[in-house]
């Protein structure tokens, strides 16, 4: 038995995100279906984030234990023969058995990337949200400042979420402005589902001067999602990558 | 009458080329149903370049006579308000009277992308030529060097061109190697049907071995098509922008 880390691009435009769903195509399912026929004894595909419907990826990660006797790169090859083009695995690598890329994951970075000006570029149109206005990117870059560090992120998870715990880090949040786009990136220890999105959504309200950057600190003590902004669009979204703790960085 | 220059961004992945064409989608179809409410008087729009099909453009050039009161502005926004998603008008101006997008440029740029590594990101997959494999890529400088110049294209234009005069001047051929990618970027003053994917399938054939590069001065001579490579598909191929004379600049 090995264990291997699958590290995976993909556009989600056509998919119902990440996890494997009855009757919608999913990210896990066109792996796992490329997998399979590779790998002997095969108990499925883990992801570390489980990316929504219409999020993207540079650089997701996910672990399978199987028996395959290929090398990495001949897995790789052959997975990539079978995918669909809009999904490509971009590293293969063998690990310390029992590697696993939910629980051994201890950070994730997320870029989105939101149009300011009049009009989304035909080659961008599947992978930005299109937010035409002006904004006050310093009142932006205030109110991420205030929720850099370990905060209960209630407000910014999706309404009937199960997930109890709702404490998290957020390390850095970077916001780059460029002609009529921002690009923010969002890097934390582990995200509650949405919570890049809906701090997205928040920070261009600031953006916008319909809150104020101050603001953030009562939406985190409401622990209410009401308190906080819109959820940004998905299309904007891609997980750029995945942190692991040296010991098991793998081959 | 006003005479106005639009500049066009589009993934030409989904039509069949610039030129209207009887019972296929076209640019230039696209572009002439946008404006048609909004000009009132409105003999049709002309390309600087007829872009096959699959072909992209940055920064393809056309011109249209036309009556309409709206500033360049207004018309630019009413256009991408019509236009589907895929084709984008990045800026609109006045000209002087007559000017016309096809006769008076003196210049195009194109770009080809040629991906030679394992595999295509999904984000590059409808932009892009897959031809894997190392290339030599000082043999395909040497060989762009000796297209540079005055030349007889012949050998480089699509069979059964209707085009007699097939003198052309190549201001400049570069190669820029990146990880698993080489972008070819050719500047002219003028381009035959096909010209720029012949130039790209006959350096890629040189690149890996098959012809050298003092072999170019016998194609060109030979002008006949079958003496070059083979012509590169037209997904990899971008129109990123077209020269005029500083007299018809523009305002």
């Amino acid at each position: 038995m090995r264990s291997l880390k699958f590290t995976l691009a993909y556009d989600g435009t056509n998919y119902a995100g990440w996890q494997r769903q009855p009757s919608a195509p999913s990210i896990q399912q066109a792996i796992e279906e490329a997998l399979a026929p590779l790998a002997g004894t095969f108990t499925g595909v883990v992801g570390a984030g489980r990316t929504d419907a219409g999020v993207h990826a540079l650089g997701q990660a996910a672990s399978a234990n199987l028996e395959a006797v290929h090398t990495a790169p001949t897995l790789q090859r052959a997975m990539n023969a079978r995918l669909p083009p809009d999904i490509r695995v971009v590293d293969t690598a063998d690990m310390p058995l029992g590697f696993h890329a939910r629980f051994h994951a201890i950070g994730k970075t997320y870029r989105y990337r939101m149009v300011t000006g009049g009009y989304v570029s035909p080659f961008d149109r599947w992978f930005v949200w299109h937010a035409p206005g002006q904004r006050d990117v310093a009142a932006m870059r205030r109110a991420g400042d205030r929720l850099v560090g370990r905060h209960d992120f209630a407000s910014f998870q999706a309404v009937g979420s199960a997930v109890r715990d709702t404490v998290r880090t957020i390390h850095r949040i970077e916001i780059v402005e460029t002609a009529g786009e921002l690009v923010i990136e969002v890097e934390g220890d582990g995200f509650l589902r949405h919570m890049v999105r809906a701090i997205v959504g928040t920070l261009a309200e600031i953006g916008a001067g319909s809150r104020s950057p101050e603001s953030i600190d009562d939406v985190l003590a409401a622990r209410r999602r009401a308190s906080a902004g819109d959820t940004a669009p998905a299309c904007g979204l891609t997980l750029v990558s995945v942190k692991y703790p040296q010991a098991t960085a793998g081959s």
